[in-house]
This record gives structure tokens, sequence and C-alpha cells, in this order.
């Protein structure tokens, strides 16, 4: 604790919106025994609360992601083991570890986080609003530090994995671990971990594909009442769109190649925004993956739904994934299922009705998953891609990197950067505090 | 074919709506190879189509639910065997043999019939409406025999079962087979199924929980980078409502009720109705169950409600089923459901927007499922169900029967039996058409 400065330099938005300012503030300090001070080296922009969507009275610091490392720990930590009854962290973590904060915090504890529905905590917090003091800082503290962070490289790491994998993982890549690409694996999960998909996944015909039941026809009445044809070649097949190719949809995109190509299932995929920038990276991204079970094309809401068409026979797909956030898209998704498709959102709506009728979802037997991703809970999935795919995520400002460039936390408003990020004149933005 | 007569009774609707004749029409015969002709011992009074909602433009036999005989089949039938090209029954069904069917034709050939999905089948056609004449009549033409109609006792009963059970089945029994039944147990299903159910089914954290993922940490590098605590007591207990206690909510819960036992996971249900002779049939059937893992009771909005803050202190459902088909219910399922909870919806909507906001979506995780029963993909656990809780279903006009009266097809107008029904004078009516 005595070797945090009094103060430290912060981005900070002042309501009503758009009004960004670098301040220097009082540091954070140990508030209770289960915090954790992190001096961040890379922290994320965040346009969600810059175009002041649920703005707060005053004025708060800015942020939602963040790397860095452990500068103080509170009393809870240090214990001589966790005995099941707090997060292992509370043992083992340690001043100048390495460590990624989810965008929101979780105690670990709560049964919303022991069944692993870790953003639905029932302590949980939001970096970047006024509750919580967010991660464009040098200093940040993290409620519940223990249930919370990713300690880089975890301590359970296997001797099979490489230990120079782990230090060749860049701060520009880990910082996205706090939000958009696990949000993006979230995305892709919420649609193949679905019933409703299980039948294709798994050869195995609704609703005997959960594995809920048996169907050994030996032993179970049900199975012996069930006849049927064998599955067909189109049987096997999923067809996907991924709506919205900003960072998060190219993350879910990825995650979600990386996830059929483990399974070695056949798949289409149709990326789809109105950009043609936002195109064309996706389609380079596509290309510098290398598909070796599926096809994806990247292209304009009118092209992606041609391809549906065509790759379908108009049956459409068998999930949607909706990263936008925005009725047109949930609207868009709808038009692309096919009945019984699945639309996983993880898009950040507005309070708008939902533009679907009851008739409609009815007629189609559509499934809707909507929501915030379980950061901490999706860590080790996302931690896998960016293990497998780091050639996409690393390196900032290349042609398919998700980060396009990083600067100084004073360029917030001496460069603009917010202002560059929201018209789209640049792409994902991280700020070094220390810079 | 040359048994039948040349017309045959049967009951009209006229547009537009509520105008009920019985009245003597040409008989049906064989139209396609595929087509089976059966002679009704039993069919369901059907409110929907009375009621008027989507009314056609010409008059129709009503009817979707029918139980009987197959006194005419298509030259399509008799196949030696069906070499994994057409389904079984192309080459078993006999005339004389007991069928019932479900309220949707299904071809059993194509994708959606294969994996499962039959309420979509590419040839679905509904019964009693324009385009396929319905079940109260003495005769019906069902279009895709071969893949629609399920045989009573089923080709591939095991010696285990016990012959008399099937005969121990009356046609009151049988014909809730034809929607009623599997669809309150596609409600169950759609509940249990879902990927945030798991958790708790499998005692295993999401999202590890779908089996899609290996959980070994000797070999998997996901599984040993994700630290977590014990299941707790209360992460094994699932809480339901089931919203709609008419004929298709009683069936969904007493599916409910018998697919958690099967399972012996511990569960909570409240049965949630307006009216109070509807909450007093569900306390009934509770009662004769006799729950051995879980609790039920039966109520009022407010005392469902109430039941679900004690029983989870205020977290709330893990799913509701949706039985109603109308935007009050499934605002309260909204209101019911935890995070990650489960919306199932299988009642009927009409064609207005969800009373659902995105933002509200977003802040609950909440997952939604809409739509028709595949009926004969559920037939199997439908009849399992039927077969043992016999008890519940059997015995017409009994304080827990589904059925309230058996008519004859003069008494649909006769005795007003619709007006009977819509008035909510008497529960579920059936009708013979021979009386």
């Amino acid at each position: 604790m005595s070797n945090l400065p009094s103060t430290h330099k912060v981005v900070r938005l002042h309501p009503p919106g758009r009004d960004i300012r670098v301040e220097h503030i009082p540091s954070p300090s140990i508030e209770h025994p289960d915090d954790v001070i992190v001096k961040a080296s890379l922290c994320g922009s965040d346009l969600h609360t810059y175009r002041g969507h649920d703005m707060p009275p005053g004025p708060f610091v800015m942020g939602h992601e963040f790397v860095g490392e452990v500068v103080a720990l509170g009393s809870s930590y240090g214990l001589k083991e966790t005995g099941n009854r707090r997060s292992e962290l509370y043992s083992t973590l340690k001043v100048g570890d390495k460590v990624v904060s989810p965008f929101t915090t979780s105690c670990g504890e709560c049964h919303f986080c022991r069944i692993g529905f870790t953003s639905r905590c029932v302590h949980s917090l939001l970096f970047g609003h006024t509750r919580l003091p967010g991660g464009q800082a040098q200093y940040v503290r993290v409620p519940h530090g223990g249930g919370t962070l990713f300690k880089i490289p975890p301590d359970h790491t296997t001797e099979e994995v490489d230990a120079d994998r782990w230090l060749r993982l860049a701060d520009e890549s880990l910082i996205l671990l706090a939000d958009i690409l696990p949000t993006g694996c979230f995305a892709a999960l919420q649609a193949l971990q679905h019933a409703n998909l299980l039948p294709i996944l798994r050869s195995r015909p609704y609703p005997w594909s959960s594995g809920l039941f048996s169907d050994d026809p030996s032993t179970d009445l049900l199975a012996t009442t069930h006849s049927r044809l064998p599955l067909a070649y189109e049987d096997n097949v999923l067809t996907f769109a991924v709506v919205g190719l900003g960072p998060v949809g190219l993350c879910a995109l990825v995650a979600l190649i990386h996830l059929l190509e483990q399974r070695n299932v056949e798949y289409r995929i149709a990326a789809i925004d109105l950009n043609r920038g936002r195109q064309l990276k996706a389609a380079k991204i596509i290309e510098k993956i290398g598909l070796k079970s599926g096809v994806a094309e990247a292209g304009s809401i009118e092209e992606g739904t041609a391809l549906v068409k065509q790759w379908t026979s108009h049956v459409g797909c068998n999930a949607v994934l909706e990263v936008v956030g925005h009725n047109s898209a949930v609207r868009l998704a709808y038009e692309l299922i096919r009945p019984f498709g699945v639309i996983s959102s993880v898009g950040v709506h507005q309070n708008v009705q939902v533009p679907l009728n009851g008739e409609e979802l009815y007629d189609k037997n559509v499934s809707l998953a909507f929501g915030r991703c379980p950061v901490r809970a999706m860590f080790p999935i996302a931690l896998d891609v960016l293990l497998h795919r780091q050639d996409i995520f690393a390196g900032v400002g290349q042609d398919v990197s998700l980060v396009e460039q990083v600067v100084g936390m004073d360029d917030a408003t001496a460069k603009q950067a917010y202002v560059q990020f929201d018209t789209g004149a640049s792409g994902k933005i991280l700020f070094d505090p220390w810079l």
C-alpha cells in the first residue's frame, strides 16, 4: 500500500456524456479485506459509456477493460488453504502477479458464481460506472479480487502447456480477455450448447440429443418406441450467421470457427456487417485462420442473406449470433434462422421492445438467449482460443488485429481518441496509462 | 376402400367462427399413395379454431386430435422392407391397427423429421383447418401416414413391457397423445434440456455442464485453468413455475414432475392459474401423484409468486413453463425467473409484439423458447408418462381427469358442447363420432 502515490491519472467522463477529461484524483486504496489494487499496464476504450447510455449524475472513471500487476492485497489474502470455502486466489495471489480482470466483478462464492453464471454474481459490479471506478487509470481497485481476477499464467498450468506460450502473450492480447473475446465465445456457446443444435453436433435426433435420456433400445421403453430414418448429409452440417463485425463480432467469429474446427464438424458461416471495412477485416481473418472443415464468407446483409439461402436451399441458419445490440439486428436474425433456430444475442440492448411477435416466434419455434457474458467462467475457453489463435490477435494495427492503436492516456483528449473510435475513423484503441 | 360409406358425419365450422354444424359430407378417400384412412373412435374439441383465430374463408371439418383404426392404406404401404429410405410403418402398418395421430402431419423423411423437429416438417399440415380436414369426423384422411401416425402398441415393444399395460390404455387416454400430453412434455423438456439448467441437473458448472467440452484436468487445458468452489445444496435444487393450468398446463405439470422424479433431482414447482377450479384440480393431481423428491403447490399469481420468493430467497425460478399463449403470461414468466432463467413457451400466441425489451432481457440473461410441439418426436416420452401415470389420466369426469365428458358428435350442437367448453362450464370434451 505504501508504494502507491497519493494521486493518480485517470480518464473521467462528465455528464451528460461525450465530455472526456484526463484528471489527477486520489489513488484507490484497500477498502475491504477482499480488495486488490492493480497497477494497470493497459486499458481499453469504452464507447457504451462515452455515448452516454445510462449516464450517471456525476463524473466517474471510465474503462471496463484492464490488464496489469497486483500492487496491494487486502487482509483476506495469504490464507494457508481455502478449504473449499473461499476462491483459491485468496491463498495464492501475490504482489507482482500479472492479472486480467473481467469487466464485472464476481465474488466466486455465491450460487451464480459456483454454477458458472458469474456475470450475475449477487455482488457483481460493472467497472467504469458510478458504483465502481473503471480501468482507465493508473491504479484500479478490484473488489472481491480473489473471485474476480484471472492470474496469468494460471496456477494449474499442466506440463503439456509450453510456458513460452504464456510469455508470448502480450498485454495487447491479454486485455481481450477482459470482455470482447469471452463475450465472443459466449455468443458462440449460447448457440452451440443449445438443445436445438445438439441433434446436429451429436448426430442424434431431438429429444435424445441432450443426453438427458438413454437411447439404448435394450433397456429403455422410450427408445424402443421411437423409430426413425438414419441421418443424412445435410443433417450433419451447421449454418450460422454472425451479425455485426465490430471487435466483439470478430471475436465471436473467431471463437465460433475455433470451437467448430475443434469438433471437426462441417459448417458454414455468413459474417455480416453494414460497414465495408469491417467486412474486409473479417475476410482477412477468415483467410488467415485457414478453415479446414467449413466455409465462412463476409459481406453485406444482402450478400449474407443470399449466401444462407444458397447454402441451405432457403431453409435458413441453425443459429445467428447477434453482436450489435439493435432491434434491426434482432429482426435480421429472425429472418435468417430456420425453424427451431437459435438467436444468441450478446449485444447490449437499449430500453426498446423486442421487434418480434408471439405468433411468428411460435410459427418458427424460435429460441433466443440474451445477456451479459459470464467472463470469469468463460475465461478458460477464451484463453484457449487466444493461445491457439495468437496470430490473429497479436500485432497492433496489423491487417487482422482487433486493436488498431495503443496511445497514451493523455491522447484520450489530446488526440481525440474517443472521437476517432466513435466516428469509425479508428478501430479499437487501447490506452497505456504510463505513456 | 370399398368398405367406406359414400358420406360420413363431421363437425364443421363456418366463418366467421363460433358457427358449429354437424353435417354429412362425402367420405375421404386415398388421394396419394402415402395416405391412410383412419376410422376415428374418439376426437377432441378444439377451442382455438372455434374462437375464430385465423379463420379461413370457407367451412371446414374441425378437430386436431383423434384416435382410431386403420381402414384403408395407399399403395405405398406393404413394402417388404423400408431400407432406411422410408419410415418403417410403410412396411408394417396394416388395416385394423390402432393408431393415434399427432395434430400435425409429418413425412418422417425430411431434414426436420430426421433430426426430431417434426412439427416443422416441410410437408407439415395442421388437422382441422382449410388445407386438411380435421378429426371431428367418422373417417379421417392422414397424409404421409407412415411418417405421421403412431401405432399402439408400437412394433418394438420389448418383453419387459407388460402387454396388458397397452390394453388398459383407453381411447380417452390415448387421445391425449395427439397434442396435449406431448405438448406438456415439450414444455418441460425445453426447460430441462436447456443449457442453463444443465449445471444443476448435472452438478457441473457452466459452460462445462453441456458435456460439449471435457473437464478432465489431466488432459485439458481448459479445465486446468478453471478453479472453482464445490457446489452447495442450493445449487442442486431446481425451482419452476407452470403458468396456466388448462388441460395442456396440467399435462406440463405432470410431465415435469414425472421427468424430475425419474432423475431423482430435488425440485419445487409453483403451479399458477387465475381460475380457482383449475388450481384445485392441479392440487388434486399433485396429491395423487405423491411427490418423492420435490414439492409442488397450486395457487393464484400472488400465491405462486410468494411461494417462489420464499423457496428461493427472492432469487426466482430456474424456468417457467408458459402454457397460456398470452402476453400477460409471458410478462409474469419474466418476473418469476432468476438471472439466466429459461422461459419455455408452448402457448399459441397471437400476432402481438412480445412484451419484453432488450435491456431487461440483457440485464437478466433471459433465454426463451417458443413454439409448436414436435408431437411425433415427443411421442415416446409422452407415452412413457402416460403408461406410468395412468391413474392421473384415466377415468372420464373424475376429480383429476383431464377429460370432463365424452359426448356424441351431434351434441356438439345439440348440447352446445363448444359453448360449455368455451365459457368454462365444462373442461375438455371428447366426441364419439359413432354415438
